[in-house]
């Protein structure tokens, strides 16, 4: 199938997950991200946001997981993203990170995605662009 | 001690990790990004880059490191980030995030830093640029 | 020890432990298997179970732990494993393994073992058989 | 759609996985199987395979993806897994999970499949067949 037919504007697909503290403290290893606000309770009562968040690269994994599974999906190569951070997501939030086509250049296979996770109450969390080249 | 004195134009901070096989299945766990070119090292050998690579936002988990953990730290809310994946990074590769603060807007406490990500050759693996707020 | 001496009908072994969040994200990232019944809340809430369930293939990994660890123990070769799934295991569940001799083939060195879970109330979320070849 | 066309004999799907070593860990944790066979480079040596094997469960979590994430999919209810071992799973090796339906039940909402796992030379490592409850 042409890229054309493949990816075309308006194209959307979604994947949600519960952000659990479990997904906090192995980001925090593999990271090295060790904020007081994302591991220490303590602090994070003492904080802006009241309780323990979790990071927003974290949470941004789930926009990477709807390019790379479900759209543009396999065979995708990631140039670039953009991200805002518009509200905490805390432990036991489930965040629905949702990808729309917005934009294609054929002729570099490129295609350009809006990028938003909302919370359970349809928060917006995340905002942002993302740019992948995939030869459909 | 003052915003002014605290965050000025030029001060940096890095830190370096390698990225090993045990982060890109921890990362497919906690992001649900199971594309095959992270975990199928048979697909990979076929794709574009001969094996396989870590996902782009788990590396981005360096920038947040340095900017949560040092500079500007702990109290930093992170209000945006822009990234440019410009090389893979392999199982294998020790990674260096280096954070420099490009301009601060002291009215709005918020801090601007390239971010920028470097392999253990010296190749640049991603750029871009962080949005901070910091009270001091 | 003969073969028939240490493998005896009757013979019975358990195991318990209690199924975590965090056993199933970081089961997620070792299967791939990222069913929205085992790691969204909201999703999870709309289904037949009410809230997440543990996979069932994560909680067979008990039975396992029972013929690998204790009964026949280390040595055996695990050659195969009916299970049925017969109640669904949530997370904070705590699972206990039963395995038991119900026949013994000497001559190939092949054990067969009644394999059951159950949960913390006595109620049983997997049944079935496992072969296993162990010299003795 | 209707179960009936929603669901056909010969529809298959299959996803692959290399098999790390920090699988085996991962697992040897969630599972509490620290049979010395997985987790003792040593030990392996003297043994039958000549060195560690993943655990068999742990593989068959590949069939639990492709019927979880992709067939029958989600809404799947996993009602039963026949699995016969058939080839040790070596640390490193890409095994490539694939289930077919081979018979429906509409009128119980039941899909059985053959759940087949081979490793990157072709070799079948696990046979078996799946009992899925899903409403389509």
């Amino acid at each position: 199938m042409a890229f054309e037919e493949k990816f075309q504007v308006g194209m959307k697909a979604s994947t949600s997950k519960t952000i659990t503290e479990t997904d906090v403290i192995l980001f925090a290893g593999v990271s090295t991200d060790i904020n007081p606000v994302h591991i220490d309770e303590e602090a994070a009562k003492q904080g802006i946001f009241g309780k323990r968040v979790a990071h927003g690269i974290l949470v941004s994994g789930l926009i990477s997981a709807v390019l790379g599974n479900k759209l543009p999906g396999p065979g995708s190569i990631y140039m670039g993203q953009e991200l805002r951070f518009t509200a905490p997501v805390y432990i036991g939030d489930t965040i629905t990170a949702t990808c729309e086509i917005i934009e294609t250049i054929p002729e570099k296979s490129r295609i350009i995605l809006s990028t938003v996770c909302t919370n359970q109450e349809g928060k917006v969390v995340i905002t942002g662009k993302a740019t992948i080249m995939n030869r459909g």
